[in-house]
């Protein structure tokens, strides 16, 4: 065995993959098995395994290590550069916030949060304030450490953070075109859908139903439940490593959906976290090429693929095994319709593919001015409220239906949301790759056979790791720069499809 | 605050305990929650905090700190005197070993687990042979390096780990008088028994139900399910800490009791870890005084007084709650003759109380004999069988009801079989001064009042932690050097009980 300053990083990388993975473990716990009284023990040990990650990810040795073999990487294979890169990467991260600061937004944000949860439930933004005040300051602070760092502007590199290689400039590009075409094109989908009425489908759901069905849709998709599990929490999400990842949802009686396309989203990420490329999977070039191409694998399965025709065609058969469900509100044509249903409305989670990046817009510009100071803290909700008229045509009714319905912020995660929204541009633009590629896919997709679909993401997206930036890969796997062309072709063909 | 030596050893000893208690629920997730397939994922996980924890209490660091809070003792009060020594005896057990003993040690125990698994199924010892003897090489290196740091002979060295202060001429005198009188016990009690029948509990009892039935009884007993959970696992085990501390147990359809029974012995084990001193709980003096008092308080639960006429009488109504059971067979002294009912036979687990320290003592004279190498690896079979005949009367049929029955030895764990029979010791010892102090202990417990046992419990011994040794903890709670005694006038006056 080599002991190369490059083969001493993998090692050195390999037990940071075993603390990353103990430290998912900890947080999946935490939310979904751990007895209520137990957080400020869990606090506590996350807390210990996170400055121990740190201190190993910043030691001067690691700094030695880079520079040595960067010096001899004429010996190195591309994977080899590109897990040195993103090694270096983890490392100027993390070495741009001092200890000190990650602590104290550590103790911010978990006050901020408790207060947070408070003012929402009593839709009062004041008890919010000042914690939120505390928060953003300590973020500036980081921001303008790691653009120091990095050589960004301070919101581009908390950007980086989420969504490495994205600057600003691309992501206003993206929003540009959108809220450029959305606003018309929601206004005619919701002509045409008045036009084309649907019957809602009502009944109680057993939530262990629930879980059979969505069980063996996980299945028919692939997930491997001897390598991964699916739990319930409050709200959804994915956690652990390749091979152990374990997705949850949440089941609500009166409604069929809302757990199943929770499930589906958070497959997404399993799947793309599994199909990572296994020989690297404990070093950096192994890892998710970060959030938005993440969210971009969450909405390819559950906005796409999850509500299209093909998918009621698999569907429908299953809904009828595991509920016995019958009626004209049941048929094919029907469910298509409610699940493609377009509402302007309020909360962000609960709002469907086609007003959804403008949620995501108005959030976009609001952190951009609070992080420069243009806009104060206590302006906040008027600020949210007038962006929501102007660009949904809504108006929250209160703080909690308004700024407060997102945790986001309490958490210090400024930058992150615009992450969502390029989530959905590459989704789109990487199916429709994907259909010239496999013209086959609907058909497919309707027997339930997602071997087509998994086996082109895997080969285009997930077995390249880390190894190149988003919007290489994005060139590579379409064929065209990043853009909003696609998701806007894919909307217009979708919810403005002349009536059959 | 101040940044004393010992203080700085304090701080040092926060973070090994958030180190001990991630490590404490991966072990735990990888028994009930954990894929199949993601044990190798775990495997890694476990193996680089366990090395960085190794680590970290080895550090030079530590030994300057420790050395210069010792000569500075005279500032520090009895319970950070008490933590100091624990601290140094922690640094000691584990400085004595080199990591590549433990990781060799590690490795051959995982490879002798998994032979073991396969040649207890095929009853074949052959197959286990060589990997216990790599295992037993292993463990004599440790026993060694072990006993020369703490100047104990090796097998002392080993016993030392897990009942701290208890010497092997302790445990043979202990030995010595239990089987002195417990053969003759046994054959008084069977010859008993046989003049007073019992009706078998026959009858399917759903899991969903035992589970309710035990959740109850273990609230009654204070069982805080906000700091704790209940789950199911092969083998039933404590795991965690304090502040969140679960127990699991395994429900079987046909018996009622052995699921009830494991979760009982479970629950004394939690409850003494929830007693433990709360302000130091994350410093080693706040921690268990070993594996002899921990066995004593799940011992002291399961079989005194889970096994008691008083038990009994609490537990009948529930029983009619939960299952609604009826008949004679469900009648108290029936009930309470099915839980005491005596039998020489092959299996550890499933052994009564009067019985049990036997199959102890077969083992703890076997591996003394291997340790030493007295006794040689292929021997080992035959010395089993014999051990069982001279002390129980009863002959294994192959070496799955033989010496393949139990996986300490696989997994290097010597010295850990007297902590059992000692902790049977304990419990009778506490029990016997507990009702001297407590005269209407049995209608507190008839009365599902646990308050009086564990106010006692904790003040006598859980809220101790490891302040002083088992020794000196028996003495002051008892009255009485720790010895055989009161176990074997418990036993005489349960079993030799007159016929009322």
């Amino acid at each position: 065995m080599s002991t190369s300053p490059y083969a001493q990083l993998e090692q050195e990388w390999r037990r940071l993959h075993a603390f990353h993975g103990a430290l998912a473990l900890l947080r999946w716990d935490a939310a979904v098995m751990m007895p209520r009284g137990s957080a400020d023990v869990r606090g506590e040990q996350l807390a210990a395994l996170e400055t121990e990650h740190h201190a190993l990810l910043t030691a001067p040795r690691i700094t030695r290590l880079l520079d040595r073999a960067q010096a001899n990487a004429q010996g190195l294979e591309d994977w080899q550069l590109a897990n040195l890169r993103e090694m270096r990467r983890q490392r100027d991260h993390a070495i741009a916030t001092p200890v000190s600061l990650i602590s104290r937004l550590a103790r911010a944000t978990s006050r901020a949060e408790v207060r947070w949860a408070e003012a929402r439930r009593q839709n009062n933004f004041d008890l919010f304030a000042p914690h939120l005040e505390e928060v953003l300051n300590l973020v500036r602070d980081k921001a303008a450490l790691l653009g120091q760092a990095l050589g960004l502007p301070p919101h581009d590199a908390l950007v980086d953070e989420f969504s490495p290689g994205v600057s600003t400039a691309d992501i206003e590009a993206i929003f540009k075109a959108l809220s450029r075409r959305l606003p018309s094109l929601i206004r005619e989908t919701l002509a045409l859908q008045a036009q084309r009425p649907s019957m809602p489908l009502t009944g109680k759901f057993a939530p262990g139903k629930q879980r059979a069905l969505v069980v063996e849709v996980m299945r028919s998709i692939g997930f491997p439940f001897d390598r991964g599990r699916l739990d319930e929490s409050e709200h959804p999400f994915t956690e652990g490593v390749p091979g152990d990842i374990r997705i949850t949802t949440r089941f609500d009686n009166a409604d069929l959906f809302s757990g199943l396309l929770g499930a589906l989203h958070e497959t997404g990420h399993a799947m793309y976290d599994l199909g990572l490329p296994q020989s690297w999977r404990d070093q950096p070039v192994g890892r998710d090429r970060g959030m938005a191409l993440e969210e971009s694998q969450s909405l390819l399965l559950e906005m796409i693929v999850g509500r299209s025709r093909a998918f009621v065609r698999y569907l429908r058969p299953q809904l009828e095994k595991h509920f016995a469900v019958s009626g004209p509100e049941w048929e094919l044509e029907n469910l298509y319709r409610r699940l493609t249903h377009v509402q302007r409305s309020l909360i962000r989670v609960d709002a469907d593919e086609l007003t959804y990046p403008l949620h995501i817009l108005v959030r976009y510009e609001i952190e951009k001015k609070l992080l420069s100071g243009e806009l104060a803290v206590r302006e906040l909700p008027e600020a949210w409220d007038a962006g929501m008229e102007q660009r949904l045509e809504v108006r929250p009714t209160g703080a909690a239906d308004g700024c407060l319905q997102d945790i986001h912020w309490a958490l210090g995660s400024f930058g992150y949301f615009p992450s969502y929204a390029l989530g959905a541009v590459i989704a789109a633009q990487l199916w429709e790759s994907l259909r010239s590629h496999i013209p086959e896919i609907d058909e497919q997709i309707g027997r339930g056979e997602f071997g087509g679909l998994f086996d082109w993401l895997r080969e285009q997206v997930h077995s390249l790791g880390a190894k190149v930036s988003v919007k290489e890969l994005m060139k590579h796997a379409s064929g065209q720069p990043l853009s909003a062309n696609a998701l806007l072709r894919y909307l217009e063909a979708k919810y403005l499809e002349p009536a059959s």
